[in-house]
């Protein structure tokens, strides 16, 4: 008899699913995002946070210049060259004039191609194992670098989905204490 | 010249906007989860927390009972009735045998006829000012329970990015610093 697993709150790195996690966050975000009133694809939590359209904006630049060099670096270099720096705040020169469609539109595109020359690589569990060299963490692995791609993808639609809630802070009036997005209460 | 509006982290209860958030959201759910691997489906953050699964059994359960029935009150009884209670674990034995495509499918039907409705309402602001009766808050408006509709949404989105993110705690290595939705940083 199949028992249940006890813990159902971490997984392994499987890559399968890591690709199905992948290749299905566009037409997540695009789901939520496209035809929303420009109010809400700006809004943002103050000072220097990210609104939804920034934070297209990064993704694009994470899957143009982030995620896949780094897997080739790893696979062509190992720990003898050091990865790129990530720059967090290119979008906002990049995105600037472009419509939400065209970003959600070309991230879906960058996205699409990167998911399947990942596959394409067929990697073994040896290739996960594979170190690369990180310039702040020092060594870190392939599969470690695949399971933050994907984490780092429901970061971001984590903070997309609290950038929208919280608009209503000051609308849902006594019901504010039982919504976590409001509260800010985790779990 | 058209000013920016300084304040982008709040914005005033419009319906045109909430009905744009609320029609979206069964596709959102719909993108992200649906032929996901079943372990990443009944996935939770330990103990009695909610796996997606679980969550859309919820969302089901407030069209349902929650949301529209606590708009015809109002609109039919203002404050002289007070709201139904709605369950909370509802799902718990509604959603034992179903598969999440069959929840998904349901889920999204059920939103669809509910904006309808609502939209078939035409609502004005003054309607919106009218006042039922919460029986643990006691007066609320029925712009806020539209308004706590919306926001419960992300909740959930918030909540089920959380919980596939977290999934790979263990295997992001020294990112886990960055990543907020595993770190718990918030912001």
């Amino acid at each position: 008899m199949a028992t249940e697993p006890l813990d159902r709150t971490r997984r392994p790195f499987v890559m399968e699913e890591a690709i199905a996690i992948l290749a299905r966050t566009p037409s997540t975000f695009d789901a939520l995002l496209r035809g929303l009133p420009d109010d809400w694809i700006t809004a943002n939590e103050g000072a220097d946070t990210w609104s939804p359209f920034d934070v297209i904006g990064h993704l694009i630049h994470g899957e143009r210049t982030d995620w896949m060099p780094r897997v080739r670096t790893i696979l062509e270099h190992g720990e003898s060259r050091a990865f790129e720096t990530f720059d967090r705040f290119a979008q906002f020169t990049a995105s600037r004039g472009r419509t939400l469609d065209s970003l959600l539109d070309e991230f879906a595109t960058l996205r699409r191609d990167n998911v399947r020359e990942l596959v394409a690589m067929h990697l073994t569990a040896a290739d996960l194992d594979r170190r690369g060299r990180h310039l702040v963490f020092g060594t870190v692995t392939l599969r470690q670098l695949l399971a933050t791609w994907t984490a780092h993808d429901m970061d971001h639609l984590l903070q997309i989905s609290r950038v929208l809630g919280r608009q209503y802070t000051d609308e849902v009036g006594p019901w504010r204490d039982y919504l976590r997005v409001i509260s800010g209460v985790q779990g």
